[in-house]
């Protein structure tokens, strides 16, 4: 259990060599889930989307150690994994040349499945999950200095495989912690702080090396999700290129998961399909629905600037037509009706995100809807079957915690673990 | 009461003295409803719409008299009225010189109100009813020679003022039984058929007429509906400008009335404002019902050609599609997603007719969809309140009657009046 009131007494130096000496004290990081809020699907076909930073978070927390041994605990698939320092050591040299600019290759991707099979049971989620981590741990310790002896938790709020970006956020997290543990990045949390974050250059470099964990997991990711973890707030993603948008609201929203689940890549091709069948009648709902991305980006700067509730009612507009426009070009589903319209009975306007046909729905709330509301939707929704949680979007990217900064669900299941 | 097989003895003779003869016997005709079948709105904004002609008909007797009067009953509102012939004739000379390419003048409708005021009941349909009338039949009779005493009784299918061109079809039977009754146009009913028509250039005249009917009863109308309820089948309405399309099939639909009033002009205006307001996302779902119209055009086409399942699919999706759009350009009501949704649990496909907002909705059916499914979607229709017909589209256009082609309710109603 934690210390109450520990200092984090991590100094900020960031030679390779000091990497023994930095991890004092245990670290806490968090990094936000993604949502996407215009613009699915569209991306796939040039338009631009709207992803943006979702506060279901994943919690990590490194802890120095002294038995020789890299563990991590995985308490939400009830997964612990554990390696002798030694044996990752004799990797090094394998793992040794690489930097955040390089993707990880076939060779380094059979050596890792080597070590991790023995003890992984091949279920994708830990299998990948643990795969990641090795990966960056020797990466990172071949480039920086080798990370010493720790013990990592991880805990997260985001349902896995839901659309949600739960994997980059776990990327994010470990880069960002074991960057820290090597001294490779600051510790930009001081005594009188709760929550801190590191300086521009330090994000990116987070963010390229996440990039890399995401590569092990996904094969060929876009980029957007561990950009979203990282940065936070609202990215606009198009034709490769990602934008950080400059000034955006944080808006409170419900998310539901209809726990129907769908394949991405059937959806997309159906998508591709309708399109080749009906150009003249899709192309003009794709420019459309970038029209909605566009609309969507000015108004929430305008929110920014000086929050009215006019620019809430034209976000209302823009959730009700896109969402119309996703159920013109097929991938919509009743569960996702039952969302928009169980929603819809309670004043609130909904849409699926992600890939659709299921999967996970929004509800934008505005900030003066009635809790009252919020919760006689939630109870209507969990009626349904389905899974709900009050949050909201446009949350901050990864962050060092104190541990006073932390809510006590969280500080409970680091202190069971 | 009608006798039996009565056999239609009117000649040809289109010469206008021949009138007192012509009417010997009495004589039915009916004309269809209309709805939209795509481009609703669209069409205010230059783009196509699709009419058709709904087998909802109205139903018109014109029956010899030698009461000295002028009759006409409409049992669907439990009017009937009638003029002494002298009255008439004194006011021919204010009818004289009209033909039907002239407009009704604001002096020739002061007139018409002065002798339909002291009889007519202020009530909006009747007064109308009656004003369309005795324009019809004082400037047809000033032309083509004075209509002798007859009785007209007129009765509808079709519900008045939800936007199903009912006023048209009125004014298209009411110029079609004039014209035959003072002989400017034949009688192509011969005794061994039941149904018929009449050629092309003397349907283009009851449609000249029916439109100046259509004036007196709107102001400013389109000239769609009269040119449905002349021709049937399926127009194609763009810019003001009218094209029978050639070949097209008979549909089967059911037709919902939501009994939701709405104000077509508010509509109207909410669409506009939605498109200034949104030029970006608006234009583009205006520019994707175009192609919906044109696109079913082509399947209607092809379907009247060689009918084939899957082209009852296109036209499932194109209507599904077309709903999502009206709801996005704001004209959309819960009443008709609910018809929607108890459609669609029958697998069956439906949008809005019209001006949207509830009023009517339009369910297609396959030419193989079970009389069962058909029922119990009707069941459910009616069991939210709505009120609901099986009828179809695409259906002929005015045309004229023996007594043995009636339907029994119909022959009903002529004979209790």
């Amino acid at each position: 259990s934690l210390g109450k009131g520990a200092a984090l007494a991590l100094a900020g130096a960031a030679q390779a060599g000091a990497a023994v000496e930095m991890l004092a004290k245990r670290l806490t990081v968090s990094a936000p889930g993604k949502a996407i809020l215009h613009g699915e699907h569209a991306v796939v076909h040039g338009k631009a989307a709207l992803a943006v930073a979702l506060n279901l978070r994943t919690f990590l927390q490194i802890r120095p150690c002294n038995n020789g041994k890299v563990a991590i605990h995985l308490p939400n698939i009830g997964t612990s994994l554990n390696w002798e320092m030694g044996q990752l050591q004799t990797l090094l040299t394998a793992f040794s040349g690489l930097d955040q600019s390089k993707s990880p290759s076939p060779e380094q991707m059979d050596k890792l499945r080597e070590i991790g099979s023995p003890i992984v049971i091949p279920a994708a989620t830990e299998s990948l999950a643990a795969l990641a981590f090795l990966y960056l741990y020797l990466s990172i310790s071949a480039k920086y200095g080798q990370i010493p002896s720790v013990e990592i938790v991880v805990w997260s709020e985001l349902p896995v495989g839901a659309g949600l970006g739960s994997s980059a956020a776990y990327s994010v997290c470990l880069a960002a912690a074991l960057l820290t543990a090597c001294g490779a990045i600051g510790c930009p949390l001081k005594e009188e702080k709760y929550i801190a974050r590191w300086p521009e250059e330090e994000l990116d470099l987070i963010n390229q090396w996440a990039f890399r964990g995401e590569q092990v997991i996904h094969g060929k990711p876009s980029g957007v999700d561990n950009s979203v973890a990282t940065w936070g707030g609202v990215l606009r993603f198009q034709s490769g290129k990602i934008t950080l948008l400059k000034r955006v609201p944080t808006l409170r929203i419900l998310l539901t998961n209809t726990k129907v689940s769908r394949s991405t890549r059937t959806l997309v091709a159906g998508v591709k399909d309708k399109i080749l069948k009906f150009p003249a009648i899709m192309n003009p709902v794709l420019a459309s629905i970038d029209a909605i991305s566009n609309e969507c980006e000015n108004v929430l700067e305008a929110i920014a600037l000086s929050p009215s509730q006019k620019y809430y009612l034209v976000l209302e507009e823009l959730v009700d037509i896109n969402q119309h426009h996703l159920n013109v070009i097929g991938v919509g589903h009743t569960s996702l009706d039952r969302v928009c319209q169980v929603t819809a009975n309670h004043g609130l306007h909904s849409k699926l995100t992600g890939a659709g046909g299921g999967g996970c729905a929004i509800t934008l709330l505005r900030p003066d809807t009635d809790p009252l509301i919020v919760e006689a939707a939630r109870q209507d929704l969990s009626a349904c079957g389905f899974e709900c949680w009050e949050t909201s979007i446009g949350a901050s990217g990864i962050c060092l915690h104190s541990p006073t900064s932390l809510k006590p669900e969280v500080l409970q299941i680091f202190s069971k673990v």
